[in-house]
């Protein structure tokens, strides 16, 4: 089989909703990526092994990856299938996007296999079906930073309206106290509606970290990390929440908060030694607690899924 | 008595809102503009007279750009006082910041002739209190364009956070019907609650909106240029408001909406041909229903208020 026939690609982490931009921002991660390995093949449909401990379905309408691959063979209308392996880094249920790595891993791949058919947008359409499959609801606010890099807006899901973001270099320090928060659980404890007075906080704050980031303006992206709907009902669920993010302010970060619908959470640091603290303060924490943890200290990865090149 | 001591402005018609960015963004326009003529005196107190025909109480405590005087004097803490002269081409209760322009006016030039001892951010806090007498509530989307001049990002009002945003040569088409609608009506007819997924709708615009503008992307701002909350409830009150909007944007303006708490509606427009074409259409709406109307086809206004160099 020739090269062409078969790609291994990194799947960033990503951060969902950014604090103040719930359902609409995200951000890609240098680290952790999964690796996945896709060969195209001549026998269709789609066969999927996993080759980490995760015991996660590998049956293709039940997993994630083969739930994004089934949406882009139905438009790809080709006589083709995909065999995929995958070893997932990104912890599931972490709040990090691990569903997200693993469909938009596979469909990015994919589509380099067949040599690039499909539109970064599509592959987002695509790819939805496994958040679809993973948390009942089509969103797509770690799909897009994982397959387009960098900061990203999704501006409407129906019709999809995806803008990338630039930004000023930063540095995001997590952690994922090893808690289970099911992303279904997570929204069903929010609110269905909202007071307005506290709606036009959000997006005053969601307006102000978004001209942070494209004015590369460090104060106003620290200002504008606060988030007066989702936060205070969803970091309940999360032990160690308020003391990791006051301590981490006080430590210089900029601000951060739920990656996700957690447990992570993360952090934003203008320097790395500030990143670094905050990730002994949150390992203080979490010792004291008594919850195992895992912290990253990374950056933000602006080419999304990429071929390895090991 | 000398030239610092007495000095001419004009201060700007302002659209606030902008649709989606309803209390946290606002424009200023060229066109209508307010003249006013404030005169530093030995005298203290605050003594106002309105040259135009519109009745406006004269008493500084009943009068916005009194209001704003008070809270000014109140912090310059010297024994000065101020003579108001004011000429409003901005008719009161059209939604184009009318009591905004007296108040900032009277502010900007005060501050010009103690020799700019305050900052525009003071400025803004001072001129609220005129707000705060026109309709019930401190809100700073006409003051804060009025004074800084350009487009503006209110992320917060307490405590006070503005950002001046950048945008691309836009064409605003105004039409002001002559109809009554009373801010503090406009803001009581509003649900108090608002169902997540209208706001997470409404955020995604407000920062596909901020980014379009600093990116000068027409298309994108077109896009965000939606209202889900609001709008639909406040565009009840404007006769001729629906069809005005489609009319708009089949002639090829981008978008717009209700100017403030209305009656006005804005267009922006990419070209002025298109612009100049909305108010044609505009004209006709307001002929076909029957009512009176005055239209204006200007621009964004990048300084705010400005001295008068006639």
């Amino acid at each position: 089989m020739n090269e062409q026939k078969k790609i291994r690609i990194k799947a960033p982490a990503t951060v969902a909703n950014l604090v103040c931009g719930f359902d609409i921002l995200g951000l890609a991660l240098n680290e952790p990526e999964d690796i996945m390995e896709v060969t195209l093949t001549d026998t269709p449909g789609i066969r999927i092994r996993h080759t980490d401990g995760y015991d996660l379905p590998v049956e293709p309408e039940k997993n994630v990856a083969g739930a994004a691959l089934i949406a882009f063979l139905e438009e790809a209308r080709q006589n083709i299938g995909f065999d995929v392996s995958i070893t997932k880094c990104i912890k599931p249920g972490s709040g990090l996007g691990s569903s997200a790595a693993s469909s938009a891993g596979a469909v990015v791949a994919a589509n380099q296999l067949i040599g690039n058919h499909f539109s970064n947008e599509d592959l987002v359409r695509f790819a939805m079906n496994g958040e679809k499959l993973a948390s009942g609801v089509k969103h797509a606010d770690n799909i897009a930073p994982c397959i387009y890099g960098g900061i990203t807006l999704i501006r409407s899901i129906f019709p999809l309206d995806i803008i990338s973001l630039s930004g000023p270099p930063l540095f995001v320090t997590v952690v994922h106290p090893q808690i289970e928060v099911r992303t279904s659980d997570a929204r069903q404890i929010l609110r269905k509606e909202v007071q307005l007075k506290d709606a036009i906080k959000q997006w005053g704050n969601i307006a102000g970290l978004v001209t942070g980031f494209l004015k590369q303006d460090y104060s106003l992206i620290g200002r504008s990390l606060e988030d007066v709907i989702i936060e205070p009902v969803r970091s309940i669920l999360i032990p160690g929440f308020a003391e990791v993010k006051s301590k981490s302010k006080e430590a210089g970060a900029l601000g951060g908060g739920i990656s996700g619908s957690g447990p992570s959470i993360f952090m934003l640091s203008k320097e790395q030694n500030v990143a670094l603290s905050v990730e002994r303060l949150m390992q203080d924490v979490y010792k004291k607690i008594g919850v195992d943890f895992k912290t990253y200290v990374t950056t933000i990865n602006y080419e999304g899924v990429r071929r390895q090149t090991d």
